[in-house]
């Protein structure tokens, strides 16, 4: 049975893509009543409210901004997790459940067992998979989360109805729900998403250190559009998430470092046959996974 | 004053993305009036016909299928070059023009040169920047090239009236029309296309190793969709652009281990300073890229 949400008051803490599209569908689907946002950047507030992303805008965290809060749900880089849990601390009643949409879960529970030990029952890691390398209360969207997977990493002291609730709240938006333990939420993004990041930045960093850098980017197309999309991100948030999970992307590194050195040694060997078979092998797995996704998301309006 | 083309047979060696591309608007715009299509695959020649991308097919270079050709257009993969130019050599006329659209380009010439030597001022070398994942003629579509840009790389013994010709063919199709030395081109296209595409496929290709692969993929959201849309390119024609351009290829793959070396000890050392440092410089340059790219083709419709 699927629990329906239905809040008086939720507090955003952080203003933008993730936790603003996540207001704008709660609103219009009539899940909650009021949002009030949180934020540190004041012209980041005026937008929200203009656009009505939020009901009301404070600057800080405190008695007044927290007063009869049903959830909150904090969305701001992953390395200020601890010092909001600390300042949330003296403002939470028993019922409120705190949730986040962290990319990296360990990180993300490890502050909530710290900071909120008191209230860490109520405390739920989520991970909504509706990243963009546009940032702020202005690229909040209806619908991002359409379709979209949404990983709720469960710790051993969960209260069944706050995770319920986070749950119900995800699917509210259409979100489909799946629950995977933090260590292995992180390792796996860690693969499909934090490398590929790295990546992305090395290869534009390696092009803008070049002489002629002007030249070659004026002769860039859609190939290097697209595989260098990820690398217009915010550089805060990702070294905040690299630095998070640091131990398994250093692993991970290194595995891409070799990939590499036998790419190399291919074309120094002008070895036609094992370099057409390992992209061969890459093209294959990329292929059967563009299949799945069409499938997957046959009739489903296109998101981003 | 630029000169209008108007071909009476245009013989298109492979009919693919590019080749099937090129002959559909030439057509829709009235300057060609026939077009050959030469191909060893039967059923792509079929497909072709079907879809009038070409008025005739053949399945081997020879007198009927060369009779009268204006221009020959060879867009196979580039290591074909050298065979298809020995098997044209007997049946070309004086006033006919051979071009080519790879992706290497003093390659290009060298075949040229080598194979076609009595012909060698009526080839012009030429490279159409409008790649894609997609291959075959089924891929080819209308408007491919409007507002792309098409290298040509003029050589010392360039017949005028050859390139004028080609460069009228391309901008027929709403190409724009750049000059650069061979060599040039093929250390610029390394940088902002091979490398790439090496990178993409070393990406999946490590992913394809890991030993959960299938869970890693069913996790992979938009960012990796982007980042490794080149991995799904043909493996053949991308070893052969590989091979061709491996020298050049070797020093960037040799640069890209450094750049991954720095980051990995950027992690080991938890540097965030560094870390941000380098995200922000790739990200200001990924970004002033984008806005240039969107002011540049304000008002053409997308492609793709």
């Amino acid at each position: 049975m699927i629990a329906e949400i239905s809040m008086h008051r939720l507090v955003l803490i952080g203003v933008g893509l993730i936790g603003g599209s996540l207001a704008l569908d709660l609103k219009r689907a009539a899940r909650v009543e009021e949002v009030v946002g949180i934020d540190i950047d004041a012209d980041n507030l005026t937008r929200a409210l203009e656009r009505r992303v939020i009901d009301c805008a404070y600057e800080c965290i405190n008695a007044e901004s927290m007063a009869d809060a049903d959830m909150v749900l904090i969305a701001t880089p992953v390395n200020t997790l601890p010092i909001i849990c600390r300042q949330l601390a003296p403002f939470l009643t028993d019922r409120c459940i705190v949730t986040d949409v962290g990319s990296t879960k360990q990180l993300a529970l490890q502050a909530f067992a710290a900071e909120l030990p008191q209230h860490y029952e109520r405390c739920v890691a989520a991970h909504p998979i509706a990243g963009s390398d546009r940032h702020g209360a202005l690229a909040a969207q209806f619908g991002l989360f359409a379709a979209k997977k949404c990983i709720i990493c469960a710790h051993e002291q969960q209260d069944k109805t706050a995770l319920q609730a986070v749950e119900a709240m995800w699917q509210a938006v259409q979100a489909q729900i799946y629950h995977l333990d933090a260590a292995r939420h992180d390792a796996i993004f860690a693969a499909v998403s934090h490398l590929p990041h790295m990546l992305a930045y090395a290869y534009v960093h390696q092009l803008a250190e070049a002489a002629n850098a002007d030249e070659l980017l004026q002769f860039a197309g859609s190939g290097f559009r697209d595989f260098t999309r990820i690398a217009a991100s915010h550089p805060q948030i990702w070294t905040d998430i690299c630095l998070a999970n640091r131990q398994v992307l250093a692993g991970l590194l290194e595995k891409q470092q070799q990939e590499l050195a036998y790419l190399k040694q291919c074309l120094q060997d002008g070895d036609a046959q094992k370099l057409t078979a390992f992209f061969a092998k890459a093209q294959k797995i990329r292929e059967s996974w563009q299949n799945e996704q069409i499938q997957a998301t046959a009739g489903v309006p296109a998101g981003r």
